[in-house]
């Protein structure tokens, strides 16, 4: 296997506008240079893939200063699901949502975004990130 | 050396236990997988695994909502310092304190919990951590 | 290529001085083994590397609690900024703004430090970080 065919694995654990962002940047960027990007959702990421609930409001990460706020908040950039969107339109992206985070909310499948692929637990996306890299956010 | 063999190495900064968690469940994966697990502790997470503390009250991440919050503090999975010995007790995993967090809070190895299985520098880490993945948490 | 020689890439979002300690000290660790390191800068880690404003307070993560702030922030150690200089000096140390992050506050290239060798998008950043590990903080 080619290294560039390695995928990008993120687990998502903040649900913050900003992070997400951060998260689908990268995603689009790895499924841009044709390398598969598998997402599991956990936590508060997971909260913000509610059936929805992408587009609400998901906050920024507390460290945000009144003065960097709104430089974050006007940025013109596209939505981070629509980057997940677009990662998906140009590559192999699977997002999954991990099966104890479902099971901490009481939440079932039909809970979630259709962006979301399925659910499964930490063995599986393990399994799926064995190779290339990993970065949690 | 196979893919699978490499280590999973994580960085633990957070010492919350909603991090912490989620740090020792990819922990317990990589090791039932038959993944070499280093785990190095700086800064909050060190100070969460004090002799006498690893079962206290480590609070949730700040962006954890009024909402969000009962949900992660009542669910009945298990604790993060009973996945690490699950982790332990089933794989190879070697848990070392950051040197540099150690002077930082002016501790010594025998203010630290059992589970610690020595202090290292970054150097060392470094070095253990040189192939697999490193996750930062 | 050996595994060794593979880089370290830093995507560093938060700007807190912990966590970016946190990072030139990976860096330096890094550096010292003779792996390039690859530096992404964005949102309030780029904020933290105006020119100006290195040796600034960039306060601390906001899980700090009243105990555990002063000895953090009393640690005798060297400043990120100053790791980040001796991690160029022994080794290959690329710092890069994200153009995205750079858009977002509205400014240049004449607005970051010297330390800060140059603005790409996350295209080039994916193609340094296609081997090697990725750490996100």
């Amino acid at each position: 296997m080619e290294e560039e065919e390695k995928p990008l694995s993120l687990v998502l654990f903040s649900g913050t506008d900003d992070k997400l962002t951060a998260a689908a940047v990268l995603a689009v960027g790895a499924a841009a240079m044709g390398r598969p990007v598998n997402v599991f959702l956990q936590y508060y990421a997971l909260d913000a893939f509610r059936a929805g609930k992408l587009c609400a409001d998901h906050g920024l990460s507390k460290e945000a200063t009144a003065e960097q706020a709104p430089s974050v908040r006007g940025h013109k950039g596209q939505h981070w699901s629509d980057l997940l969107k677009q990662a998906k339109d140009v590559g192999e992206v699977d997002i999954q949502a991990c099966a104890l985070s479902m099971d901490m909310y009481g939440i079932g499948r039909e809970d979630l975004d259709p962006l979301v692929d399925g659910v499964e637990g930490v063995a599986a996306f393990m399994a799926s990130a064995s190779e290339g890299q990993v970065v949690f956010i």
